[in-house]
């Protein structure tokens, strides 16, 4: 399955054939978060996109409400059926996690693509570094911070981070190779103290799962993706619709092509 | 003082008119450490610097033995008068801090200049971050490690790092902008625990002055140039001249021409 090309991998997600997590999938090719929202939304979500580049690095935005392709990234894509699975919410409630979201597409729905850590954590692990969430094979672990996004419109909350340990010299390494990703959050926000960005109990997650942290290494945090959901739970928004956690747009784009240095 | 030229600075130093310190002079000019050793030991010590480019970053070696210019790096350079101060030493022992070595001067000698921390800190200070040693006005801490350098010949000892304390973000800029400096010493080479590189008390610098950790911040430590002078110590070399430490040669080299992004 692994040596599926993008494209192939896509058409199996619109057929049913593939509905499962696409981590390892596509190897080198950029994966995305996705957001959809209707349009009376989508000039604020883009707002505080810009505004929080680091949590939020828009990638894409389809050119009009109703459009599901997006030819820049995804040839002959069609964004309501090319997801292995979806996530339906209405008034901030999780409502279905459908595979298909064409029944319940609409003119007015406006789609954004955000960066997302596997294209960086493809590099480090390229470089030789170790990735304990996936040596440990779980999901990464996040936590909510006391960082403050800039609000645009109804979008505000605080920067929820994902959390990698490792030894000092590595996160240098690490610091350097994610610096060329700005767009798919870039260079780590903080290192250390957890407390220090309201981080209570590095134990305890807030989302995915904990990893074990080895003496000699300190807890390194990048901005994650997951700031945007809380964002909009924040706003509650009448309707949207998600990728579900793990289950991305895989897209045709080199992962090499994010790198700007 | 401040708005002499690197050539008329060095014009003063030969003319006998200026032996200080040159921290602050001519900024925006690469200022570099010197290493001058009798022929036969350079073969062993450009391998040495070759081996260990972070704490040993070459930025120039004379021609021939005897020559006393660098035409790449200074017009009209005469290396045995044009630095305000110099350090001579035989058999290990520091002999004379003279101004001028035109009178000790031999034809077997051979000039190394190398890479100083003066060039990257102008960068962190343009960008904003704190320089502890520098708004402390006092010479930055630095520490013999554990850290071995790989030795070449008669050469060898463990690295020598500078240690500027920061607040992880900052630590996290730092390390950017670092990055781009690999001729004078390049990204950090740890943070945090001093032990960690067998440092045992952080307050108690083996070189240069203490300066204040504050709340939230780390150490950060940089491989520094004095790596070298300990290098040549061990090596026991029965002749050698170098600067006078923060007497450094001031070249005509605008320190962006160190940046490599």
């Amino acid at each position: 399955m692994s040596v599926l090309s993008p494209y192939q991998l896509r058409q199996q997600c619109r057929s049913g054939a593939f509905s499962g997590n696409t981590s390892g999938f596509a190897p080198g090719f950029v994966q995305a978060n996705m957001v959809i929202l209707p349009k009376q939304y989508a000039a604020d979500f883009l707002q505080f996109c810009h505004f929080n580049p680091k949590p939020c690095p828009l990638l894409g935005m389809a050119a009009t409400p109703g459009a599901f392709t997006m030819p820049s990234l995804a040839k002959d894509l069609d964004i309501r059926s090319d997801l292995p699975k979806y996530r339906v919410f209405q008034d901030g409630q999780l409502m279905a996690e459908p595979t298909d979201v064409r029944d319940i597409w609409r003119g007015d729905l406006v789609t954004f693509l955000i960066g997302c850590s596997f294209s960086f954590e493809e590099s480090l692990l390229a470089d030789g570094l170790e990735i304990r969430n996936i040596s440990e094979k779980v999901n990464v672990p996040m936590y909510r911070t006391n960082i403050a996004c800039t609000p645009a419109g109804v979008f505000h909350g605080a920067m929820v981070v994902s959390m990698r340990p490792m030894k000092p010299a590595d996160a240098i390494r690490a610091i350097q190779i994610c610096s060329r990703f700005v767009q798919v959050h870039g260079a780590p926000v903080h290192f250390g103290d957890p407390a220090a960005i309201g981080i209570n109990d590095i134990n305890k997650p807030d989302f995915g799962d904990a990893v074990s942290i080895k003496p000699g290494e300190v807890p390194v945090f990048w901005a994650c993706g997951v700031t945007p959901q809380v964002a909009i739970a924040n706003a509650k928004v009448d309707f949207c619709i998600t990728h579900s956690p793990g289950h991305m747009l895989v897209t045709d784009l080199a992962n090499s092509k994010l790198s700007v240095l």
